[in-house]
């Protein structure tokens, strides 16, 4: 294998690439990344072996600058090479593989000579035995994920709580995820064949990977295709196939946890009230139970935080609007806060039942397709 | 004790005088800012016993907006009051310490009640028992502390030398410091006093404390005063006392070191020097030793690292001149680095006197001023 290639090109691809190795895989071959070069261009794979993560540099764009002299593959040291590519001296680069795997890495008068793996040993990618595939927008897409992911379970203790659940039936696609202490749940319309309207889609994909995948994903692809398996799903832009496998098992009913009927509905601006419960958590966080009060009456609304060694807070806040049963309620403020943030500038309206049940936030304008919800700390 | 003043201003103070608190000390009214308030302005004192920052300021600036409506004192805790003046809603702010030290600190709709401690406990400063003091250039000083702290050793085995020496006598100011591999001294003229001329002041300050001193300095004020006490140092600006201890003991002669001939001199830019040494460092930080190699023929001068599990990288380096007897030695790329970066983008001559001596790197104009020295690793 022989090429150069313009350095930045080349980078970005790396870049990539590199979001699916860990330094902590148990397969010493996947620290590397895997280089293919054919006429068309080069293929680099990375893989944790639950995200696969392959981008190709066809030789077709001139500002890549490739030119593929001799074809072949090589696995090099992933973090290591890298940074080998980010200090070369020059703008172009060249990269050959000599005997035994050695790899010589060129640029203006620096060379590098490192040791490489037989590419012939790397795992294989997953196969994708579907043809069918959904379109979505990147754009919206990747706010589905900011949106959802936020309340993906960190805890093992139960793997499916980790992923986001993804639903696709009559042309919609519902993402949701739960920590089982609150819950994000969003809904957009979605482009499916007449075929695809008929049947019912679900998969349970790890939050991590979506978090990766929304990293890759640069905002000046409009659209990403999407294909499920029974084990894994793919997601496919032009120049880059990003894999995840699946979670198995079945994911929680959540439906009936979101409440149909209010008592209470205050609205808010999402960034005025987030500024709020920023500076009541400061004193939670310092004490032993993390929650703040807050307090509906019909002449005021106020939240409150108190942590006895260091003092206490307490706030008058600013809403547009009220209705319904006064109401005093305590909750995490740490759950409200990444809440608030998935909602960005706009206005909000939060719905209580009661100061036992789950309270939910919502956009002023639309408030069936996007929900968070979130069960309030009992402290009595 | 009661006041009103501009957020941002207050920040500023707090910021600086934070420098000096740490949250490990082992006397817990450190932890805390001293905020004392008389009818000039206010003075804030942060300390971690080695160094202490006061900052002042004055009622008299208009653009602090301060008013002080009731003198008094009060002692913080440090991060968390910070915090939580960061995050009010509003430019303005108001302090008012209330029965047993609770301090109410408001702005806008949001109130926080916090407890203080008795302003009375805090350690008193160091007194500074003289009243001769040195005009030092702020910009020049900084490039002081930068050019020689970087040498100071970081282990605690010999205490002296985690300091920077600095020596005025003959109207100069003598910075060095050395962790016995290698060495920086930079030598700045200093207006002195007839008197003072005469006299020979020799301290060993903190690197530490420089460190601390060169971040709290701002570029915009011009001079510094320098006031030094056998055991403790003050350098002053406008609104800040910046005090410092003095590290105890004899600073070894480091003359005796620094070799005043040499065998072979080669001249390089050293920005595009620095670059060739981060890229060669790149293999021999994975392996076992953490060496460069470089060799200077007549016809060609090349560095090399070399890292058996990893693979080896070469580069012939663009020098300006080159002049004396062909040599090769070996050297710790991160000493060089470091070294590298103290003479920003000029050009610097390396000057070699065998394998197993010192070399030293100096500007290519001016070379007694300023001298970086390092000590070749022994490969053989």
């Amino acid at each position: 294998m022989k090429f150069t290639i313009k350095r930045s090109a080349f980078l970005k691809s790396l870049a990539d690439v590199q979001r699916a190795i860990s330094s902590r895989t148990t397969i010493p071959i996947l620290t590397g990344i895997k280089i293919v070069a054919n006429e068309e261009g080069l293929t680099l794979t990375g893989s944790d072996s639950d995200i696969s993560i392959e981008t190709f540099i066809p030789t077709t764009d001139e500002a890549n600058a490739l030119t593929i002299e001799k074809t072949g593959s090589i696995v090099l040291q992933a973090r290591f090479f890298s940074e080998i590519v980010k200090k070369l001296p020059e703008e172009n680069m060249e990269i050959e593989v000599l005997d035994h795997f050695q790899t010589l890495i060129t640029s203006a008068t620096a060379s590098f000579t490192i040791n490489g793996l037989d590419a012939n040993n790397y795992p294989h990618l997953p196969v994708i035995d579907t043809n069918e595939s959904f379109t979505l927008p990147v754009g919206l897409f990747k706010q589905v994920i900011g949106q959802t992911v936020i309340a993906i379970s960190t805890h093992e203790s139960r793997p499916i709580l980790t992923g986001v659940n993804m639903v696709i039936e009559n042309g919609k696609l519902l993402a949701v995820a739960t920590d089982s202490h609150r819950l994000s749940q969003r809904v957009i319309p979605l482009e499916t064949s007449e075929e695809q309207t008929s049947k019912k889609y679900n998969v349970i994909i790890p939050g991590k990977s979506l978090i990766e995948l929304a990293r890759t994903l640069d905002d000046n692809s409009s659209t990403i295709e999407m294909m499920v398996t029974e084990n894994q799903v793919l997601f496919k832009t032009e120049n880059m196939f990003f894999y995840s496998r699946l979670l198995e098992g079945y994911y929680p009913d959540t439906k009936r946890l979101i409440p149909d009927n209010s008592a209470t509905e205050i609205e808010f601006n999402a960034v005025s009230l987030l500024g709020a419960i920023e500076r009541a958590s400061l004193l939670s966080h310092e004490g032993k139970n993390n929650v703040v009060k807050i307090t509906i009456n019909p002449d005021i609304v106020k939240i409150s935080g108190n942590s006895p060694d260091v003092g206490n807070v307490q706030e008058d806040l600013d809403y547009l609007s009220v209705e319904g049963e006064p109401i005093e309620l305590s909750f995490n403020p740490d759950y409200m806060k990444d809440a608030l943030r998935t909602f960005g500038q706009t206005d909000i309206k939060i719905k209580f039942t009661s100061p036992v049940r789950p309270f939910i936030l919502v956009p002023s304008e639309n408030n069936q397709d996007f929900i968070q919800l979130i069960t309030p700390v009992r402290t009595f």
